[in-house]
């Protein structure tokens, strides 16, 4: 199917069916979501998928009680850096050069391009700006699962901080952004049905 | 081909060649970002096609000077609403009640519940979660955009007060965004051939 096939097929999930979602399709919804472009291409973030049901037993309260937290397959949990340190930098510098056999000293200018951009944001702009990459990243995610029929939520509809204490994110230097549970709609799920509800082309586009 | 190929073809195609982008793929791409989820639906934004050479002329020094500005095909900004009023959600609920042919009156409750959830952030606040959503839209355009063959540019790099200055977008409640460019690379551009660079696996993913 077309990506526009897959988009009309897809509708955010809240009554999931418990059936598990293979680790073949699973790892291609990964694969696309480690694809996704970010700002100056840093990545920051770190994504857990998780499917220990006694984890996601922890978080169906910190998701006020949404039942796709346990009845899917996966929780995905996109959780951005809160800051962006040099050797963060760094370390994104050097897999660059791995990556593309050069010496990072060849990457200097690169470097002092994005330390200085950085340089002049406060640490909750640097937060802010990473939590909006992971955006990118869940669009991407909702396309993968889409096309591998699997079905998806995007969920902002939990407590960050229940989920980074859970979670353990604040010691790692990282905030619950936005969550994508993985799964399977259930047969009963009268939203499966619905038409879907966008804004007509012409409110929402405007050609200059 | 599978949204991962494509997702490895594309890369951020910072130098094209100046040719069009048919209004047919044009149409595709648009098509997908309409799709795009946003939270509750709201899709809290409007986008801007912009093809117009003296238009695009404005936007490169208000861009750093980037010339995919001017020899990409068609330039999207993707601009946010600065604030989201009862109208709005007025508005939204009346495109569910007609897409779905029923009574405005029976999503009553649903109305109250946005109305509530908006009651508690600030105007500030309001303006970034609807930034957020424009996020979902680009990865979702990116990858459209890929399936056309078409060469995208993901863009942060423009002065945002300049683009609603050229644009007019501060009358309309607006603030620009993000950005994506579309067109076509260039032959000479060495960075089509270099290896992609992202963040291993084994760094990116926590499994739990």
């Amino acid at each position: 199917m077309s990506l526009i096939d897959n988009l009309k097929w897809r509708y955010a999930t809240k009554k999931m069916n418990g059936e598990t979602v293979t680790d073949e399709k699973l790892n291609n919804i990964l694969d696309a979501i480690q694809l996704a472009p970010s700002a100056y291409g840093l990545q920051p973030y770190t994504i857990f998928v998780i499917s220990n049901p006694e984890v996601k037993a922890k978080l169906q309260p910190a998701s006020y009680g949404q039942t796709q937290i346990v009845d899917g397959s996966h929780i995905i949990v996109f959780a951005s850096w809160t800051d962006v340190s040099t050797q963060q930098v760094d370390d994104y510098i050097a897999n660059i050069a791995a990556k593309r056999n050069m010496p990072a000293e060849a990457l200097g200018g690169f470097k002092d391009y994005i330390n200085g951009s950085i340089a002049n944001l406060s640490q909750e702009q640097k937060a802010a700006w990473n939590a909006k990459q992971t955006y990118i990243a869940l669009g991407i995610g909702l396309a993968a699962a889409a096309e591998q029929q699997v079905d998806a939520t995007p969920m902002e509809g939990f407590v960050p901080a229940q989920y980074n204490e859970i979670l353990g994110l604040n010691e790692l230097g990282l905030n619950a952004s936005v969550v994508m549970t993985l799964g399977y709609r259930s047969e009963t799920d009268a939203l499966a049905t619905m038409p879907k509800v966008r804004r007509d082309k012409d409110l929402l586009f405007k050609f200059i």
